[in-house]
């Protein structure tokens, strides 16, 4: 029931793949130079491995409740989150300004990927403040700012994103919460929500809502829906805390997983909020906070899927059954070729995914602070196109990492007491909440890639051939071997955006049905960029780190990356195949 | 909620797929022949779909609770169990010597299937049972026969499978249950074993435990395992039923699912037990009943994969989400391409899996049935290498395909009221029990490939190559298109077999560090075949079947087929690179 921060891991791929020193190196980063990464880790990883990680599988039992006085979180959980405010972990990368310490971006993903792994029910906690601080630092007032960043940084309130309602799930314009205003600047909120993470809980003294709803004179559709700010107390022009504002949690969910995060059905009740931004903007304002909500999903995948790993490793070496060469007596079933073939497995993926997201989240830095508005705009079309495959590859990577935890426990693994059972009902909601990972690969294939006609992906497909010639200019031999697999899933990531670009544009429907096997390609053969990128830096590295990365980036390369190629038609052909069976299998002509 | 055999489906793979037809035409199933498969098959679905599907939400709810006066089933399971046991439906293909019906192991398996897939939880306990009265058949003595086979083969008692102890589960030879001679030809059997399945229950007046202990001189390991029988009440000689005999449960497992199967804790004190065959031949014994247990927990995976895309699709007929051409206001998510293909996905491979199955079971029954000898061996051979696939492809299958039903139904499917959140709850004990699939993997890669020198696998192999050749000779575009994928595949296969025979002889750890994906692969192709054969077949079925079977065949050939090639090195090539991966990822030399 351990979890111990990978922390080496973490600060090798930020600094020599994701390119967090020459990000440091731009000096926009206050006094944090790259020697501080492993340092902030080490610190952060504590708090995941001490604290957090001993309240996981408890607050799963537990779960959170509620009263008649809002929710109770679980036992521990309040305590855990006056830590976590007190380290100051909130504010890492959020501006000096607002009471933060103007850290990286990337550097903050990390250290939630470790609280996902250690307690992802106490990981959303933070997680929904990250959208709620960022859409007030971009669309909220100076006065607004103000208010409510310095406490939402220094994590003394929490923030939640109310998006859903029964009838508007993915399609977010079908809401029907209302706002009217009361004349005094405020607005009348009114309107049921429902699958609020956090939306009410005892850890902090207030909540701050960001709610979309409509204005009254409002266009329908997506067109009309605005975002705005409701406090659970309300805030005099003081900063002390006023009255109890009409809105409340009137039910909890009952879920497979993550029983410590309340799941809210919240009640608007005339509750007052404010308008964040412009009118009938709120969609396009939720989205500006996406790209860092779902990359911080994408890090729950990752969380989860390490702390499977270790949980199974260790499993793993304490479990005997059966025989080994150079074992006396029953060996631990490490020693089987299959368990290693299992947790090999789980490791690779784990990394090729943690690359991504970082890699991301280091395109996000950039985007802001790179020196040239050209070299912001080309990290900013980096983050965009990375950031669905963060999300989507690496939450199913987890569901699937988190089952072959499950798989490698055998027996023990589907008995409710074990953490890897645990993990496995957890991992699964990753890849439904924030953009079902089907409307990230629709994202992908319309917006990402065919918009641009594939520039940011051919951008990306030359990084990577760039990285298959280092890897196979080392001359040796392992090397050599990944790379000719990275060059042919190149080529044939390739050829499927060409396709993606074209059939987008001349046979919409076809281009969407091949659009999550598309994703499914692109998240391979970039997380096996990474890895090789990985490898060959490596190189430099002591021991274990070398021929363990050189192992995870081989594994990759001759399961992933070999398949890569053998793929491109399930996402060409299947459109075809699909509009000829939407008749006979499903009745639709 | 509600599950619908798909009789006409299992029907026709039956007779026109798994070669159901031929067999009757033996003569050796009475007066069974080919037309009463179907209204066989419904009247089956009606007990699935009326009696045994509506206990399903509430089973997993409620669960099976342990009183002091033993384990109480879930409400309604006893009623259901009266209603299965009255119908007849344990007995179809057991002799009509012991009260049975003599049909076709293949037709009870598609039973069997249903059963799963409305209520698995209630499918486990005539499985169980199963295993019991074919050790009996197998091994029992006549007076044991007379016994114990009417009572069981009637349903009126259940029989359990007791095999695994806290330190003996993949590894069953270390197991320390002891049976002591009581010198009147019974035994006392004494010690606790863990996981078992229904091992108390009020379903019926008495239980059957099929017990494995260790006579008091019996060799280490597993070559000193007896089979022992011990009546949850003991049976005088008259039959009628006479003291409770010192066995029982002392606790239920906490499951992550499949609640109302109780999962049971026993306790051997000093039992009445009886030997079931040979002295120390316990093993073996038991291996002759693990064919058709595992192939029953392959059904289980297709049963709940069906399950899950009949849950899936019936959401996505009346969830509402997003517009679509031709559809006005908002459209049924079926409408949505995406959706469309995670439902295709699901039905193509729950097909795949259900026709691997149901060839197994034709297998089955032609190894007990052909007219000669050596037709006889064959359908052994075949039985024995498709048996691990049928178990291990079929229920990753299930875990897979469930998992996706959750996809399909968004938010929902987190839920635990959902029957979607159910079914991938219930889904991932298949593939650990009765073997873990990493086991099945050794068998089929061990066993039934590298021992015979790939020779049933080449007659396999022979057979696919033939239906490509068939697919292809149609001249429709389409089955011609399928046909070239399927070459391609069955060429992969034939290259990944040749490599498994000779590398299981000259380096047995690579070889096993390749099994898992060999089987995958294995599944993938033979899958595709019995999809190709499916869609020849079809063209002379009426409409919706036809272009159905078609396009599943198409898209399983764009997708999984067209796949196999690039799967290779992920067998072949993996060997060597975990074993380098050893000492860096898990410290071992």
């Amino acid at each position: 029931m351990a979890y111990t921060a990978p922390v080496e891991e973490m600060a090798f791929l930020l600094r020599q793949v994701a390119g967090l020193d020459e990000l440091l190196a731009t000096g926009k980063f206050g006094d944090m130079d790259a020697d501080l990464v492993g340092p902030i880790l080490e610190e952060a990883g504590k708090l995941a491995g001490e604290v957090l990680a001993p309240l996981n599988a408890p607050g799963d039992k537990a779960g959170a409740q509620l009263t008649d006085d809002g929710v109770k979180s679980a036992p521990g959980f309040a305590e855990a989150y006056q830590a976590f405010c007190e380290a100051g972990w909130m504010g890492l990368a959020f501006p000096e300004a607002h009471g933060g310490q103007s850290g990286p971006k990337a550097l903050a993903l990390a250290v939630m990927e470790m609280i996902h792994g250690a307690n992802m029910s106490f990981g959303l906690a933070p997680m929904l403040s990250f959208g709620a601080i960022e859409a007030l630092l971009e669309h909220g007032t100076p006065e607004q700012q103000e208010m409510y960043l310095p406490r939402l940084i220094s994590a003394e309130w929490t923030g939640t994103m109310n998006l859903t309602e029964p009838q508007a799930g993915s399609d977010v314009g079908a809401l029907k919460t209302r706002a009217v205003p009361n004349g005094d600047g405020s607005y009348a909120i009114s309107g049921q929500k429902i699958y609020i993470t956090w939306g009410d809980h005892d850890l902090t003294e207030n909540i701050i809502h960001l709610v979309l709803a409509r204005l009254p004179d409002a266009p329908e559709g997506s067109r009309g829906v605005s975002l705005f700010l409701v406090p659970k107390i309300l805030v005099n022009a003081d900063g002390s805390l006023g009255e109890r504002n009409a809105v409340r949690c009137i039910g909890l969910e009952k879920k497979i997983g993550i029983h410590a995060s309340p799941t809210c059905v919240m009640e608007y009740d005339g509750a007052t909020g404010w308008l964040i931004g412009e009118e009938n903007k709120g969609l396009a304002h939720m989205f500006t906070m996406m790209n860092s909500a779902r990359l911080n999903v994408g890090l729950e995948g990752v969380g989860v899927g390490e702390a499977a790993y270790q949980e199974a490793f260790q499993y793993a070496q304490e479990r005997k059954q059966g025989s080994a060469p150079g074992v006396e007596g029953a060996a631990p079933i490490l020693h089987h070729a299959d368990v290693r073939r299992m947790l090999t497995t789980m490791r690779a993926r784990v990394m090729a995914a943690r690359a991504i997201c970082f890699a991301t989240g280091t395109a996000a830095d950039l985007a802001e602070h790179a020196e040239t508005g050209e070299a912001r705009a080309a990290a900013r079309a980096r983050e965009d196109l990375l950031t669905p495959i963060a999300k989507a590859w690496s939450t199913d990577m987890g569901v699937e990492v988190a089952s072959l935890g499950v798989q490698v426990h055998g027996g023990m693994g589907f008995m409710d007491e074990t953490l890897a059972a645990q993990l496995f009902r957890d991992a699964r909601i990753a890849p439904i909440y924030e953009g079902t990972n089907g409307i990230q690969a629709i994202d992908l294939a319309g917006r990402k890639v065919a918009r641009d006609g594939g520039v940011a992906m051919g951008v990306m497909l030359q990084e990577i051939a760039e990285t298959a010639r280092t890897a196979r200019e080392t001359n040796e031999p392992q090397l050599v071997q990944i790379a000719q697999r990275l060059e042919a899933a190149g080529e044939a990531l390739g050829a499927a955006t060409a396709w993606m670009v074209e059939t987008m544009a001349s046979d919409k429907d076809a281009a969407l049905a091949g659009a999550t096997a598309y994703l499914a390609l692109a998240g391979d053969v970039i997380g096996g960029h990474f890895l090789t990128r990985s490898a060959v830096a490596a190189r430099g590295e002591a021991g274990r780190l070398r021929t363990g990365m050189l192992a995870l980036a081989g594994f990759f390369a001759e399961t992933s990356l070999a398949e890569a190629p053998g793929r491109v038609a399930g996402i060409t052909g299947s459109g075809n195949v699909l509009r000829e069976a939407s008749e006979a299998l499903f009745g639709l002509s």
